[in-house]
């Protein structure tokens, strides 16, 4: 942690300075809980009343706020909040243990320069670990597995065995990647295992949130396409393909084959069923499940999920079906008694 | 394991006996499964007939029942039948190892009493560990963790560098507390990670299940109240804030920012969105979606949820929706005849 | 990896050769991706048309089809290639490593013939591994654990206590056996830890996926039945017991107590709730919420879950509520206005 002035935080991210430029800025907090010496932010105009309120010495914001509290205005404030972060808190700083001698690293792998390998962590045969890497205690990487510069896997990731990780990917404690698929050939009533000959290949930037995993491909490749964000307890199915930028929030889960283009959403608990293609830039809402196809661009909400406008409309009528019924009910009852007297004046005057 | 007579158990539970004192009771089963020597419990009343047929030598009831089995009457029959249990099974008895040459302990860390460290356990710099703990292989405790009396750590779990666990605090296998969250400033189409400078503060009597996540909070702390209880594959936004006594069945998952009050109950696979706050008592239904804020004490059900009551009636109608179609068609057909009839009938006797 | 002819790989599954006999076979690949000396499949007619363009040597069918690339016809063509690839690239190789001086293994453990316990593994006090088995790095084998023959547990693997595993058992990476349930007696607003005295008992042929936790039995055992498969990420509860064949896909969940017959299908992210009987053959949908028992045979899909032909039917009429509901009120003026116009006639002829 190291205090900066706010002039000094302004300038980091090309913001204007409403303010004070000589304060100090020790650290970041939220509106509710920020403390003198602090600075947060407003992204969302929902939390502006907090703004009137919070004791932050200063409030980085998209547009100036007329509130005397100090302000930094960027165009992107949450990034440029995120930035200051950055500056103020730094990265996690990874203790420096060099290759553990209680680590057990095979003669015929092989370690970049400045990587460390904490105590009770595996590096099979055959496999390369890039520079400044960090494998945390009882890491698993396993026989012929490759992996890039500047990953982090936290204590208790297991790598199966040929998959491919790239530079800079974090994956996050006791996250599996490379398991076999769930893929059996169901034969007279038993289920014979299917050999998983593809492999994991994770590109640069992508991060594996705790506990996830992700299935090797039954005969393709599973790839988590560049700069693609995985959260915590996500299961990604054999021959899975993201493309690049996605976010899969935690929980969520995608059938084997399935294919997301760039950029897309999925929230958390999101289910997506096997064999589709997810178009770029496509958002599912939570929890939702995905049985079809979806175009790009499309944002979709519901079980089954359809395009969102109309699934929220569906789902607020929803609530009122008794209600729907009885007012069913009472409009066949009324029409029945208009039929009955209509039949009756008919024979009355002789109708048809 | 240990016998004990039934007026032993009896008197343990402040139970009223109904039967033979001098009875032995060597463990506990269900009525289902019970034979001679051992007790069982009836608490819901729908499981009655299998009193009539049980083989247990004696019952735990909530009010005597007309039968010839023996019984012990007590007010909150489950909860004496769990006293039972613990009577005669007693909890897990954890192999005493002391601290193993083959853990790794830092020489920073401070290690309390009677406290057990298995083989290949690592417990990082910096960090606390009280008395009367158990932790078991490929445990890691990170750097500055704090971790309270009595605790339990099963094998594989994971407490990242600078996370609180109180006293009598029990992780099952394979659980990671204190991972970064998902927080990212995504900027022209790229996702920066965002330094999560919280904490997880686990308080007393918690017990975490098996696989699950708790992630850090990114500026506040995530909070797991006093006596709450998460089941396994559970997983816990950065600063959500459990209150007291929740219960969080497996499954379940609870975004970022979100407040429970205390005794709420997400049952099993329930998600709720982030930034909610979540009033005392609350009770959600299994694999409900919580998209918006509830007042305390209300039972909600659904996708979305909403008050149990009426989702029920909902959910209950639902089924029914192709009928009703087809029943709005007929109506619309009936009404359009009938329109026809009386625009004929108003042309024939020159009404309006 | 070992090549074959055509004819060989005919003869292996007893297929009907369609082709040139002597063409070299050197891997398996999907249709889409499938060069030159790779053999490939036709199971689902949907993708005739990737038949037609493939550039596969061979292809494995259910029926000759009228195109020129050679074909081998099987009456069951998916586990006829999955046989081939079995053949072609055979199950993984686990490293012989015998039992590593790195291992922790317990004197009073027994070790069966042949198997291979990685560096960091733990086998406890009086537990029983048996022959040809492989456990990975950092595998954790609790006291008085029976492991069967042939049997791979991968890196990070816990087992509990007394648990009990089969024969060519598999547990994937990270997965959990045997973890205690989520049982608890509330006494005024205190939850109480009751023992788990019940094991999991996992039978022959069984897989489980990884990150799975399987909990123990509070009173009686917990028990996956022969040759189930049991996918990532699933949670299954106390005391849940799964009949031989079962196939639970990733994510799903089973409360505790529920009963499974013969070859029921869970699809992805199903949950079901405890205390229930699901017969033999039922397939639940994928995300389906199951409350109440199931009939043997019958197909279900929904939340909540009901008749699938029922429940799609009333998935289908949902989305167009809206439009019911304008239906409805529209309806609601028409019959208004003919009842008014019925009055107003009525009084005109002075009818009733």
């Amino acid at each position: 942690m190291s205090e900066r002035t706010l002039e000094e935080l302004a300038r980091h991210v090309g913001g204007e300075l409403r303010g004070d430029p000589g304060l100090t800025i020790r650290s970041a907090a939220t509106l509710e809980e920020a403390v003198e010496g602090q600075i947060s932010f407003l992204a969302n105009p929902r939390y502006f009343r907090l703004m009137e309120t919070t004791r932050a010495s200063a409030v980085v914001v998209g547009e100036a706020q007329p509130l005397s509290v100090s302000q930094i205005v960027a165009p992107d404030p949450y990034y440029a909040f995120a930035q200051m972060v950055v500056l103020l808190h730094g990265h996690r700083q990874h203790l420096g243990t060099g290759i553990s001698p209680r680590a057990s690293v095979d003669p015929t792998a092989t370690i970049g320069a400045e990587t460390h390998i904490h105590d009770f962590a595996t590096v099979s045969a055959g496999s390369r670990v890039g520079a400044r890497c960090v494998l945390y205690p009882n890491v698993y990487v396993g026989p012929g597995v490759e992996v890039g510069d500047d990953c982090v896997l936290y204590a208790g990731v297991v790598i199966y065995d040929g998959c491919r990780l790239g530079n800079r990917v974090i994956v996050q404690a006791n996250a599996t990647v490379g398991e076999d698929g769930f893929g059996f050939a169901t034969h007279r009533g038993v289920h014979h295992k299917i050999p998983h000959i593809g492999r994991v290949i994770i590109e640069d930037d992508v991060e594996i949130g705790a506990g996830s995993g992700i299935e090797r491909g039954t005969l393709q490749d599973t790839v988590i396409g560049r700069g693609s964000k995985v959260g915590d307890l996500v299961a990604i199915g054999h021959g899975v393909r993201l493309g690049p930028g996605c976010l899969v929030v935690a929980q969520a889960g995608i059938a084997g084959s399935t294919t997301l283009g760039h950029h897309v959403v999925l929230a958390g608990q999101v289910g997506v069923a096997g064999h589709l293609k997810i178009g770029d830039m496509v958002a599912v809402g939570a929890k939702s499940g995905v049985n079809r196809s979806i175009p790009a661009g499309q944002r979709v909400f519901g079980y089954p999920a359809f395009e969102q406008r109309q699934s929220t409309a569906a789902y607020a009528a929803f609530k009122s079906l008794p209600q729907f019924r009885r007012r069913l009910i009472e409009l066949e009852e009324r029409v029945e008694q208009m039929e009955a007297r209509l039949s009756a004046g008919a024979a009355e005057t002789g109708g048809a």
